[in-house]
Order: C-alpha cells, then sequence, then structure tokens
C-alpha cells in the first residue's frame, strides 16, 4: 500500500486530491498495489470537503508518518515549500511538485539531497502543466544531444498576445480579460513580465544542458511594452509575435532568454493560441518534435502531478545515473548579447525613413505602416542589433528577434 | 554492463547502431553503466562498414549468448520477425522493437510472454517515429482516463495530401514525388491503402482502453481515391483533409476507424503538414495533448529504439501492474457504421442540384464548385448518411466525415 500526503490544498492539491480519488481503479491497476491519500497540510480548515478529515496543519503529521512514502508538494512559493521538501526528502520520502520556484532555484539540491536518502525528486508539473515534456525528455529523448529548445511556457501571456491579434485590444484591455476568465492572477507580474516562463525554460535547459541557471540571471523582458502595432507588424512580414523562452548551448556554456519573438506562420509554435503552450525540442537524433497541450490550470496539472505519484511509487529508488542536472557555475552563462538571430526593427516614420533605414544591415522587404517603419536584418547579435538602431537615428519602437 | 544485439541491419537498424555509437557517452551517462552493441543479424555481409565484424547469420549466436541482455529488432515484417522476438523473450532478453506489423497482430502474446520471462517488450518505435505517444500514454498521461484518440499516423499520406493542397498536383503526381523524395516506398499500398496507419491506431487503442483490435478488422480507406476537387471543397469550409487514424471507447467497445477526414483550420493537427505526424490525446484529467514531431526515418525512429534500449536497461524487469492489454474478442469491437458525425458529402452538380441537396439532414452552408456541389451535414451515423447521399439522387462524389 502506497500513502500518499499533499502539501497545500489549493488549485493544484485540491486537483491532485480529486485525480486521486476519482480516477482511483485506474491508477492502481496502472501501479498494480493499492494507493491511499492519507493526509493534507493546510493552514486552513474544509468543513464540507470530502478531504476535510485528512486536514492537518502540523508538517510533523507528515513527516513523522512512516507509512507515507510520496509527499506532493503543492504550496506553490520558495518558503516553506522548498523547507518543507527538505524535510520530506531527508525523512527517506520522495516528493514530486508543481512547484517550479523550488526546482528553478534549489533543484540541483533537492535533486542530490533525493539521491543521497535513495528516494524521487519529481516535478512534471512544474514546466508546461498537463504536457508530457520533462519525461519525454529524460526518457523518451535520452539518446538524444539536445540542440536546443524553444516554447511557448506561458498560458497568461498567450491568451494576452493571442486576443491582441485576433481581436485587436490593446495589452491593457487583453490582460483584464484573461483576469476575468480566471487566467491571470490578481497580481499578473510573475506571468506578464516572462519570470514564471524563465522558470520554466531554464528548468528544461538544466535537464537538456546539465547546469540549472539562476532564472533571475537570465535575460527576461515580457510582454509588457507590446503593441497591436507590434503585432501587425509582425503579420505584415508573414510571423505572429510569441513570448518564446529559449534555451540553447553555445559552446560549454548555456543560453536561456525569455522575451517576445517573431515566428514565421508556418512555424510548428505559431499555431499555439490561447492559453495553451507547446514545446519544440531539437534533438541531434530525433531532429525536431514539439509537444502541446494545456500549460496550467487544476486538473491538467494534477493530471502531471499523478503521473509523478505513479512513477514515484514504481520506482521508488532514484537511477543509477549521474544526477540530471547541477547548479551553474559563473562560466556557465553564455552571453546573451552576443547571440545572433535576424531582428525586426520598428521605427517612428520621419520624411526620411526610408533612406535612413538603409542603414540597417542586410534588410529585405520594407514595410510601413501608420506612423512606422520596420524591416528586418540580416542575422547579427543583439548588441549589433542595438548597435545598427541607434546609428539609424529614428526613434527605435520596437525591437523584437526571429526565432 | 549491458550487451545489445541487432536483429536487421536495414535502415532502423543501423540508425541503431549509429546512435548507439555515436551518442555512446551520453547513453553510458543517463544509464549510469556501460553499454555495448555486441551482435547484428543479417543475411547479407557488410564490409567495409565499421560494425562488419559483429554480423551474423545465425539467431542462435544471439539467443544463447548470455551477456546480451536486450535485443532490438528491426526486421520488420510479420516472420521471421516474430518468432525470433518470442525466442529472444524465452530466452529471458528484453526485446524493444520499431516493428508495427508484429506489435498490432501479436502485441499482446509478446506482452505477456515478456511478463511471464521477468524481461521488457518495448515498442516506443512502432507508432509515431522519433515523437515521444508511447511513453507519455504509459507514464506521464497515466492518471487519465483516455477518451479519445486522432492522429496522422503515416507521413507518406500526408506529405501526398500536403502536396495536393499546396501544389494543386493530383495524387498520381504527389504520390511520384513522395517515391522521388524517399519518402514513399515501390510499393507504396501499405501507406496509400492506409494499412500501415491501422496498425499504429490499434496500437495506441491498445494502450489508451487496454484492447488490441485487429488491424485488418477495423473501417480502413486510404487517400487513393482523394481529389484535389476534394482538397478545395475541404478549403471551402475552411477545413483541410488529412487521413486520420481515429480511436475511441464506445460503452465497452472501441472503435478504430482510419480514413481521411475533413479538418477545422484551427484544429491541433490541421497545421502538421509534409512528412510529419501528429497525435492528439484527449484524457478526462488533462484535456487535450497533442506530440509532433517525425514519424519516420532513419534516425527519428532510431532515437525511439535507443531511448527504449535505456528503459531496458535502467529497468529490466517489467512493471508489478497488470498487462497494459489483451488480444480484443469479438464483442470488444464498436460497429463503425453506427459512429456519429458530421459528414461533407460532395455531389456531381445537376440542374437541380440546390433543390435536392436539401434532402442532406442540417446541411448548412451549400458550397457550388464546376461540376460539383457540396455541404455539410448535421451530426449522423456513417449508415444514414449513406442512405442519405443514396436518398438525394445526385450521383455522390465524395463523402467524408469531420473530425
Amino acid at each position: 500500500m502506497i500513502h500518499v500526503a499533499i502539501l497545500g490544498f489549493g488549485v493544484v492539491g485540491g486537483g491532485t486530491a480529486e485525480v486521486l480519488t476519482q480516477n482511483h481503479d485506474l491508477l492502481e491497476k496502472t501501479l498494480g498495489q493499492p494507493l491511499s491519500l492519507k493526509r493534507i497540510l493546510d493552514l486552513r480548515e474544509f468543513p464540507g470537503s470530502p478531504f476535510a478529515s485528512l486536514v492537518t496543519h502540523d508538517i510533523n503529521d507528515i513527516l513523522n508518518d512512516r507509512d507515507i512514502s510520496i509527499v506532493v508538494e503543492a504550496m506553490g512559493g520558495l518558503h516553506p515549500a522548498y523547507d518543507f521538501t527538505k524535510a520530506a526528502l531527508a525523512a527517506g520520502k520522495s516528493v514530486v511538485t508543481s512547484n517550479k520556484q523550488v526546482v528553478a532555484s534549489r533543484g540541483a539540491e533537492l535533486l542530490a539531497l533525493a539521491k543521497e536518502k535513495g528516494v524521487r525528486y519529481l516535478f512534471e508539473a512544474s514546466v508546461g502543466g498537463g504536457i508530457p515534456v520533462i519525461g519525454p525528455l529524460r526518457r523518451d529523448l535520452a539518446a538524444n544531444r539536445v540542440t536546443r529548445i524553444d516554447g511557448i511556457l506561458n498560458g497568461t501571456t498567450n491568451y494576452i498576445l493571442t486576443r491582441m491579434l485576433s481581436a485587436g485590444v490593446d495589452f491593457g484591455a487583453a490582460l483584464a480579460e484573461a483576469q476575468q476568465k480566471g487566467y491571470a492572477e490578481a497580481d499578473p507580474a510573475a506571468d506578464v513580465e516572462g519570470h514564471d516562463a524563465a522558470r520554466k525554460i531554464v528548468i528544461l535547459a538544466a535537464l537538456a544542458f546539465g547546469k540549472l541557471l539562476c532564472p533571475e540571471r537570465i535575460l527576461c523582458r515580457g510582454v509588457g511594452s507590446v503593441t497591436t502595432d507590434d503585432m501587425q507588424t509582425a503579420e505584415a512580414f508573414g510571423c505572429v509575435l510569441k513570448l518564446i523562452g529559449h534555451a540553447e548551448k553555445i559552446g560549454e556554456r548555456v543560453l536561456c532568454t525569455v522575451e517576445p519573438r517573431l515566428l514565421p506562420a508556418a512555424h510548428p509554435l505559431a499555431s499555439i493560441n490561447d492559453v495553451f503552450n507547446g514545446i519544440l525540442i531539437e534533438g541531434d537524433t530525433v531532429g525536431r518534435v514539439w509537444l502541446c497541450g494545456p500549460g496550467a490550470g487544476k486538473l491538467p496539472t494534477a493530471s502531471a502531478v499523478a503521473g509523478d505519484v505513479i512513477e514515484a511509487a514504481a520506482h521508488p529508488a532514484p537511477p543509477a545515473a549521474d544526477l540530471p542536472f547541477r547548479a551553474a557555475d559563473e562560466e556557465d552563462y553564455a552571453d546573451a548579447q552576443a547571440a545572433v538571430s535576424a531582428f525586426c526593427f520598428s521605427f517612428a516614420a520621419g520624411d526620411d525613413a526610408r533612406e535612413k533605414i538603409a542603414a540597417v544591415p542586410g534588410q529585405g522587404q520594407i514595410i510601413a505602416q501608420p506612423g512606422r517603419i520596420s524591416c528586418i536584418s540580416a542575422p547579427m547579435t543583439r548588441r549589433d542589433a542595438e548597435k545598427a538602431a541607434a546609428a539609424v537615428g529614428l526613434p527605435l519602437l520596437s525591437l523584437y528577434p526571429l526565432l
């Protein structure tokens, strides 16, 4: 009999309790043994909930319960989630989490502790909600040297950009809609400014390249300054504008960025709309695969958590291999300013704009829209793109790399 | 030390040998132990190949070699691939395969034998080439009751349909192009008539619903009769025509079909073009996820095979759970004639075509093209659709269900 505890009875914790209960027969059949939800930790009481009798306010009721072998951490935030995770692993329990903040900042340490204690630390739900992506990266694609990863990793901002394009509403109106529909938090900063996507891309990069970068140290631009004019410019170039988490290995260093980018309409991620997420993985053997679906939400996230609970129950001991990643050192960070792409420049149109824009190296088609003139450059470093923009002598409205 | 043998040194076997060699350090790091390719079975000699010294013509050299714990079956065809698989499992070796024909017709028996012998029978490469789909279905999505699966499962026919749409060439010309590019076999019947896709959809359905249908017994229509007029009609209705493998559970029975269907342009599979494959899985917990990438090819398929080799090496014993599926009984087959969808009808236009087409129940927009008139019906059974077509009294040009 496998006994499970859940820390945090919010959206994800509640969804997990629901799935473990409703699909109980299926889980036991898959697992080949009985599975039981024994305890739920939360500060609140839940009178009337079918799970009310399982609720405790004391983490020690879980840590000291020798029956409980798997702890689901669904609290969110760094503390006390990190501390409870550490204590649970130290007590010889496997931990399954949806908490990208803890994984992105302390994942290397927690994986090492899990290995030392002979238990699992699993986090499929921390990236891409219900989309299988960490499992495929670690297992099905394990024979690949991953060359790059690009992902639409945040559903809220993808909804906002989709609405700005399809309904022509501005950023503020699209955000208000997202909040009204429950897609965006009351304080949407972590989504809108790209921090949520930054945590997710460093986790994926860690699995692909073995080094966990600090999410606060990567180049991260959100969608707050994207305008409907930008969206229309992208469209005029046959592209769509998406918030992309990008990771690649440059020599021995790892580059991770989060920023709005132009995607050609035929790019596999260009058709990922609304709150959906999509992750494109490029490997030396497989080529390109893309994995798409609901990147958030109560039940999709619980699907990923419950999948990891099954994994931890079926294989309670960690694999014999090396740890999948370690914390990055100073010399593991690639210089984002030196990364090369083509860029879309948009300038405020002046009398001599067409002449001046010729100063941008390698531009092809020039698109004129009311009040702005735009071009696509030749591939260049971000540093050179900023220099080129300054050299043109027209006010820069926006500068986006192409994917 | 894990010793591997490969049966069949063709495209997939050769690709697997290449990946096991080129990404050897990566595989050993992932596995935490040494891995070695020891033998290759083929009727031919391969003088000059770096693997020439490993080649044997006698299966007993592999079956009797106690060092070899994992056998990769990449021979294709039913015999002797099935017989060698059985012998290898009986000899206590795990078998990894890309052979959809063997899995689709004998998979249930071989899984049972593997379980009895305490070894693995793994077949990620049998569906979707390099796309992780069997792993995600069995593991990451294991907490879901799958409600339906729809897939573009054959790259050759997807290439043909893509070219018919984008270049306006007819079926014969598109097929010739596919053959010239090496996407289609000299004898393309298994692809074109849908049998390849039928094998793949019964494998996916077996994993989702626990019952392996016989691929020869499911409704299977290929793309041979699709015309460029059909493609244009689909487009006029805002759809694209794709060859879709479909599986769902109807009561306790399983429905599997392969046929060309109209997909609304916004459907996640509508943008899967060229030789790519895509599989959309619907589960009660996760909602919809779709997994896409190269559905065939030497290295993509080898990526899936090598992933399963790692899995068999890391977990040589089968899971404690029930077998994932058993062979279907007579009463497991759902009646494809009773399955309900909307249908696209195209009739040869006559003088009174618009009046007559009013006999099709629930049609909305009517599209007239030179020589043909088309409508979309209300949802109805396939049986009723065929009756409705006959009742109209105009020659039927095509009848396709919508996805």
